[in-house]
């Protein structure tokens, strides 16, 4: 019943990207996600990338949008077609310098230790290394447009 | 394994919020959401609050300590103390004026047109109601800071 809001579901997070190949390169080959579904809108002139951690993804199109717009946990990327070859493009705003809001999106990892030094030879760009700063148990990395991405162990143990 | 990003899981997106408490109403009151954890920080001045769609919230503080971090689907809430009752405080960028960057967050419901009427009896301030526009089957509401709160039917059907 939509009258008990309790069964909704948090479905996703949409963040603006200047490249798709540069973003869907990362949040695939880095953070591991799957491309789960492209929208293309020819009269807005963007295309919406939906991401999500998968086991499997549906090859049938209808079923890759059913799955998209009802599971939680889904990063929808927003193209607005041009930017990536655009040299008056200034970039996308992280949230965390002035003006503030948004913050960062977080992904756990069984071993954080291990996952930072994969990502280390990934050539990962760092907003913090877990072991800079107090808390060693956390760490920043920085996506393709300059978002904040926390890694931190499942359960956020305390090290 | 950690060096198998494939078993990530995509944890939490975090805003930072004026007023906890009016938040607060608003994600569990109007939205449905439950609060799982909450961490006060004295020598940072903020306090973290993770809500998330659950059926139950443990009342063991370090079992909602490690749900809270492990599952996927939560909205991390922070706050800095001071800015609810700040006159100086000019409130949150929601990333969709410029400078853009963060888009939205969105709540999959199952019966759009129910669940747009629950929330306009609860007085919610609109971005667009579902009926305005283009595209009749979304709307966006907008949570207390004024960030945007996409709602769409769970499967996203074309209508």
């Amino acid at each position: 019943m939509s009258t008990d809001p309790s069964t909704y579901c948090f479905n996703h997070t949409m963040l603006r990207v200047k490249d798709p190949k540069v973003s869907l390169k990362f949040y695939v080959e880095v953070l591991g996600m799957k491309l789960l579904h492209q929208m293309d809108n020819e009269a807005g002139k963007f295309t919406l990338y939906f991401l999500a951690y998968a086991d499997d993804v549906p090859t049938n199109k209808e079923e890759a949008h059913a799955a998209a717009f009802s599971r939680p946990g889904v990063l929808e990327l927003t193209h607005n077609w041009g930017t990536e070859s655009d040299p008056s493009f200034q970039g996308y705003h992280n949230g965390n310098t002035a003006p503030q809001g948004f913050g960062h999106i977080a992904v756990v990892v069984d071993n954080l230790e291990a996952a930072c030094a994969r990502f280390d030879t990934m050539g990962v760009s760092w907003k913090k290394r877990v072991h800079e700063g107090n808390m060693k148990n956390i760490a920043f990395l920085l996506d393709p447009d300059g978002y904040w991405i926390e890694i931190l162990e499942s359960g956020f143990p305390r090290k």
